[in-house]
C-alpha cells in the first residue's frame, strides 16, 4: 500500500507507461480527472489538425478528398480503431455521432431477428441510449417492448428468453464505473438466440477489448473520452463480419452506396461495412481522431489497464483512509474485474465539492443527484496526482465548501 | 460585353465586393472554380480552429463546453445562418450531415401530413436525397409512393394533388445549375395542402434567400460549398416555426432532450428547434462554420448575386465566342433568373478536359456521364479568372487532351 506522497512519486518513477504523459498538453496546475468525459489534446493531434487546415484544406482544396485520403477516413480510421477493439479489418467505421451510430446498429440488429419483439436494456443506461432505442422502436411498424433491467446478473438471466431480439448494454456504467463481462453476457444472450449491442463509450481505450474472439455482434462508442479524439469527435460502430451481409439500416446516403460516384438514382448498399455510412463526414474533427488513434496504437493496453487499476485502487484506499470522518460512499465496485477506469463517490454535497475542487485545479465532474465522478486515464494520470486529488478532496470536505455560495449555486457542470 | 483580358481587369477594379477575396487563402497559380463542391479556407477560419485546439481544447478542457459556448453552437450558428436564409431566430440548426438532417425533416414533414401517401421529388435530384427518401419510406409502416418528376413547371403541376404529402426539391440542380422559383413552387404545393422540403446545398451563400417570407416549410443544406465552412463541415436544417411544435423525428438523442443534463431515462423532446438535435456535435469542424458565417455576414448578398450572374454570363459568352468550333453544349439556363452560380458544359470528352485543366491550375469538376462543372463563387472569383479559365479550356480543346493518356485514364474526380 502506497501511504505517502513520496511513495507515489516512486511508483511514478517505476511506471512503464510513464513516458506517455509527455505526449499530451496538460495545463499547468491542473489535475485532470475528467478524461472520461473529454480527453486532453495529444500534441500530435494539434499539429495534425493545423496541418490539415493550412495545407490539406487551404492549399489542396478539393484535391485533398483523394490526395489526402479524406474519403477513406471512416474505413481507414475504423480499421485502426478495430485494432483497439480486437476487431479484424472491415468491421469498424469512424463516423457520425454515438447516438446516430446506435440508431443504425439497433435497426440492423432488429432486422436480423424479425420474429422477436423484446428488447432488453438497463434502467441505469446512459439516458441517450434509451432515447435512441425509444426513437427506433417508435419508428418501426412492429409492436416492440423494451424491458429495462438492473445490472445484476440474475436480472439479465430472468429477462432473456426466446422472445428477446436484442440486448443493449453499456460495457462500463457512466455513473458508477461498473464493468460488465462482455464475453459472458454475449454468450448468455446468444444461448437464447438474442444479439447484443454494446456501448463501449466508457471502456474503449482503458479496458482491453477482444470483440471478435468474444463473439460480439454490434458495438458503438465515442472517441472523445479515453481515446482523446477531441471535443465531439466522430464516433464509431462495429458490426461483426457475419452480420454485415444481412444487415440493413435506414440512414441511407451516398457514402453508403456501393458506387458513390456513379450518381445512381437508386440506392445500392455497399456490400461491406460502408453500408453503415450515410453523408459526408466532418474531416477536420476526423483528423483529431486519426492522430489520437496513432497515439493509442503505440500504447500497451495491458500495461495501461494494470496502471488504471492501481490508480483507482489507490484512490479508493486513500479516500477510505483520509476522508473517513465524512459520509462518503464509494459507488464503484472494489473488485478489479468489475470496474472501468473511474471512481464514483456518492455524497449529498457532491455538487459544491466538485465545484470547489475544480476551483482548486482538480477537475472531476458531477452527475445528478449525488455522484462525484473521477476518471483516471492511465496514459497521463500519475500516482502523485491521485495523492494530490485526495488531499484536495479532503481539504474541501474539511472546509465544508457546501456552505460557500460560490460553489453551492447551481450552474451546469458537464 | 467584356471582350478582352484588360476589360476583365477593369471590371475587377470596379467590383464593389472585390475586397472579399483577400479574406481567403487562395493557392498561388490556381483558379478555383470548384467552390460549389468545397469552398476555400477563410483566413479567419484557420485562426479560429487553431485557437480552438490550442486554447479551448488543450487548455480549457472540459470547461470549454460551457465557457467557450460549445454547447450552444448548433443553435447559435443556426440563428446566424438563419440570417442568410431569411429565417427568424429559433428555426435553424447547424448539426450532423445534410443527409441525416434530410432524414429528420422528411420524417417530421410526413408526420404532419399523416393522411397523404405521395411524395414528389425529382428524377435528377442529387442522388443521396433520393437514397435518404427511400430509407425513410422503407422504415415507415405506411405505403408511401415516391413520384419522380422532371424540372419542368408542368411536371410539378401534373404531379401535385390532394394526395401529395410532401415535395422534395433542390433549389439549384447540382448537375445543370438550374435554379427553381422557391416561392412560386412553395405556393403551388401549399395550394394542394402539400409541404415542401428544399435542399439548398447549391444556393445558400450565392442566391438571396427569404425562407420566412417565401412561406418555406423545411430546408436542409451543407455549409462546405459556398459558405466555405471546411471539408465535411456540419450541415444545417430549417423548420418553419409553425411546424416545430407538431414535428417529430426519430433520431432522438440527449442533445434534443428538453433537459439534457437531467439524465431523465424518458425522452422528452425540447419544445423548440433543438428537438431536431441528436448527439454530441464535432466541435472542431463546427468552429470552421462559425468563422465562415461571420465572414458571410459581412458580405452583401445582393451585390454578390449581381456579380455571380455577371461572372456566369461572361463565362458563357466567352465559351460561345472562343470555343465555338468544338461541340460544347452549355447545360445551364441562359436566363439569369433560372440559374445559380455554376455553369455546366456537356461534352463527350469532358472528363479528360477537366483533368487537363486541373493540371494547368484551373480547378473545376466532372459529373458523369459528360458534364464539366465550373462554379463561380463571387466572393473570390474575378472577371480575369473567367477570362483565363476560358483560355485554358480553349487550349485543352485545341490540344485534344483526350488523346493524352495522362488525362483520359479514369481516376476518381470529386
Amino acid at each position: 500500500m502506497i501511504d505517502s506522497r513520496s511513495a507515489c512519486q516512486q511508483a511514478d518513477g517505476r511506471d512503464p507507461t510513464g513516458h506517455l504523459r509527455e505526449m499530451f498538453v496538460l495545463p499547468e496546475g491542473i489535475i485532470y480527472l475528467d478524461g472520461n468525459s473529454l480527453g486532453p489534446a495529444p500534441k500530435t493531434s494539434i499539429a495534425a489538425i493545423e496541418h490539415l487546415v493550412e495545407h490539406e484544406w487551404a492549399q489542396g482544396l478539393i484535391r485533398s478528398w483523394n490526395e489526402a485520403g479524406w474519403f477513406q477516413m471512416p474505413t481507414a480510421l475504423g480499421d485502426r480503431l478495430g485494432e483497439i477493439l480486437g476487431a479484424g479489418k472491415g468491421q469498424t467505421l469512424v463516423c457520425d455521432t454515438t447516438s446516430i451510430n446506435l440508431y443504425k446498429v439497433l435497426h440492423a440488429a432488429l432486422t436480423l431477428r424479425p420474429d422477436r419483439k423484446i428488447i432488453v436494456s438497463e434502467a441505469d443506461s446512459f439516458p441517450t441510449d434509451l432515447y435512441v432505442l425509444e426513437g427506433v422502436v417508435a419508428s418501426l411498424p412492429h409492436d416492440y417492448r423494451v424491458k429495462l433491467i438492473g445490472r445484476d446478473a440474475r436480472d439479465l438471466d430472468q429477462a432473456l428468453d426466446e422472445n428477446t431480439a436484442i440486448v443493449l448494454l453499456s460495457h462500463v456504467n457512466y455513473r458508477t464505473g461498473e464493468l460488465l463481462d462482455l464475453r459472458a453476457i454475449t454468450e448468455r444472450a446468444h444461448a437464447v438466440g438474442a444479439l447484443v449491442v454494446w456501448d463501449l463509450c466508457h471502456s474503449v481505450g482503458v479496458v482491453p477489448l477482444a470483440l471478435d474472439t468474444d463473439g460480439a455482434d454490434f458495438a458503438i462508442g465515442c472517441t472523445y473520452k479515453y481515446l482523446n479524439g477531441g471535443p465531439g469527435a466522430p464516433a464509431f460502430l462495429y458490426v461483426a463480419k457475419r452480420h454485415i451481409g444481412q444487415s440493413r439500416q435506414p440512414l441511407q446516403g451516398w457514402w453508403g452506396h456501393a458506387e458513390p460516384f456513379a450518381f445512381d438514382p437508386c440506392f445500392k448498399p455497399d456490400p461491406g461495412i460502408k453500408k453503415f455510412l450515410c453523408g459526408t463526414q466532418p474531416i477536420i474533427s476526423m483528423k483529431g481522431v486519426q492522430a489520437a488513434l496513432e497515439h493509442c496504437r503505440q500504447s500497451d493496453i495491458d500495461a495501461l489497464r494494470s496502471k488504471s487499476l492501481a490508480l483507482t485502487d489507490l484512490f479508493m484506499a486513500l479516500v477510505d483512509q483520509r476522508c473517513k470522518e465524512f459520509n462518503l460512499m464509494i459507488a464503484t465496485p472494489r473488485s478489479q474485474g468489475l470496474r472501468g477506469s473511474q471512481v464514483s463517490i456518492e455524497f449529498a454535497e457532491g455538487y459544491p465539492v466538485v465545484r470547489a475542487m475544480i476551483a482548486q485545479g482538480v477537475i472531476g465532474d458531477f452527475r445528478a443527484p449525488n455522484i462525484m465522478r473521477f476518471g483516471f486515464a492511465p496514459s497521463y494520470i500519475r500516482f502523485v496526482d491521485v495523492w494530490d486529488a485526495v488531499e484536495t478532496l479532503r481539504q474541501c470536505l474539511v472546509a465544508k465548501v457546501w456552505q460557500d455560495a460560490r460553489y453551492s449555486q447551481k450552474t451546469a457542470v458537464t
